[in-house]
């Protein structure tokens, strides 16, 4: 058997990069020794935070691989956000909770579940196959749900993520609610980022029927802080919607404190926005109280509207 | 929460029917009430057997269900074996071991695994969640799997399917070898099709890159036996190439005792089945030596020789 190699999504969150050490560990319990962790682009700073906490290293930056390796697949089942010779390789596994979008031409290991993090179903995975925990791993895993749900706050939570977070939270030995909110405000630091970086951090393309979409997304402390940044973020938008020939682009300031969203959205198509959610863009701008998951609370609103 | 509709696919199997029924125990013993059992056409002779033998009544007969009904899916994931209006429903839940076939546009629970059978992963998903088999669905899952891995000796077996049937044949109190034989037998009666059913018991529709196909598929205790129909079945045949505008129609004998196959293949590109077994069709008919399984032995071959 040669290697196989995992990975999660592109622009890769906690749950994508923490999946892919967590899987290799999995992986290696159940006696498949020759497993490589990868990631599919840059860690960011909450990865980072967690990354540095535990004392783990980064996985490996892949492109691409060679046609007929063998991968799996953690946190997503969206060909366009994975490797570009997808078709050519031989996925082995897949673990996500995110809709079904590829296909395969053989029957595979896949293990959905409509729950708010992989590493819920990956916690599962240990149980069910009796494999132990370590307190790292634990760590690891306890990050990737409080940063999926934001601290078990956000409408795509679970019962089966807090239960999972409760118990890990106990291996772990962690208080998870405080080590939880120092990780979400390390992943709030923008300082070091340039506009377009902002904007992309953690950016979806979509089409919803003719309307060419990207939503964007970035956790905050403090709401006011990245507004001042207001009329650059605007110049940035504005620059990737002629670039990309887009119809709408709605960028997300969520705040992970108090549970809400404003949104500088431009493009088009902006009406859709107001629409869905019955607001005046003025200056391009709206909060959406109590908006925080682009998953439950934005693409099917949106998709609705379009 | 309404009814949830479960389902195998078209043209059911042994493994379709008894995980329709075995689903909605396992649903019901989960909390889920109201759920029923259904099929997406007529139970074949062995099912028959298995659920005389148990004591339990064929599943609903559906051809069709309202948008937006609630379903669950087991034994395929291939859209083409399903309901017309596949699109329009909400899918709560699949439970498969076939390749994935169809996508969805929101998260659901999927689990696929590259077994024999779905009822093998049904056997887990009991254990993973602690829930009581009784002695009649341990017998319906037990036959189940005997029939997709024709007693576990074709090469879509695997340890988890023979560690499933050690298993539940204890449960059931059956010795699984002398029950399985008896199940297998009475799927090879076909003294009360006519021809045409014959070529439609287990017929499944491929396109190999130009090549429209039909590979249909016949269990037997004896080639001989079923051979002497084959000039008939030969007009059957070119009937239906005619009426579908076929390339190639393979119609598969399989010797359940012996695990070899006797194929009757016509069609202009007939030459296909020559070339990937290395055998000439001698009157339009040919033995293959150890093929039993359609999936590990026939598709892949053939779509390599297209």
């Amino acid at each position: 058997m040669g290697k196989t190699y995992i990975f999660g999504h592109k622009n890769p969150d906690t749950d994508s990069i923490i999946s892919s050490i967590v899987m290799a560990d999995f992986e290696r319990k159940m006696g498949n020794e020759d497993v490589i962790s990868c990631r599919l682009g840059m860690v960011n700073k909450e990865t980072e935070y967690v990354l540095n906490y535990v004392g783990v290293q980064e996985p490996e930056l892949i492109e691409d691989l060679e046609d007929g390796a063998e991968v799996i697949i953690v946190d997503t089942a969206n060909p366009g956000e994975l490797i570009p010779n997808l078709s050519n390789v031989k996925i082995k596994k897949i673990v996500d909770h995110h809709q079904v979008l590829l296909n395969t031409a053989y029957p595979l290991f896949y293990r959905a579940e409509p729950v708010g993090c992989t590493e819920t179903i990956m916690y599962k995975l240990y149980k069910e196959n009796n494999l132990e925990i370590n307190k790292k791993i634990a760590t690891l895993m306890l990050s990737a749900i409080i940063s999926d749900t934001l601290l078990l706050k956000s409408p795509t939570c679970t019962p089966d993520d807090v239960k999972a977070v409760k118990e890990l939270s106990k291996i772990a030995e962690i208080e998870y609610e405080k080590y939880g909110l120092e990780m979400l405000k390390a992943g709030t630091d923008l300082s070091s980022f340039t506009i377009e970086q902002i904007l992309n951090l953690d950016a979806k393309s979509y089409k919803f029927k003719e309307t060419n979409s990207i939503i964007a997304q970035v956790n905050t402390a403090s709401i006011p802080e990245v507004m001042k940044m207001k009329e650059d973020l605007e110049k940035g938008i504005n620059k990737i919607i002629k670039e990309k020939n887009l119809d709408l682009f709605m960028f997300l300031i969520t705040d992970i404190i108090n549970s809400n969203s404003q949104t500088i959205t431009l493009g088009r198509r902006a009406d859709i926005v107001e629409k869905a959610y019955k607001v005046k863009l003025e200056n391009n701008t709206a909060l959406l109280p109590g908006v925080v998951s682009r998953k439950k609370q934005v693409i099917p609103i949106i998709t609705e509207n379009a």
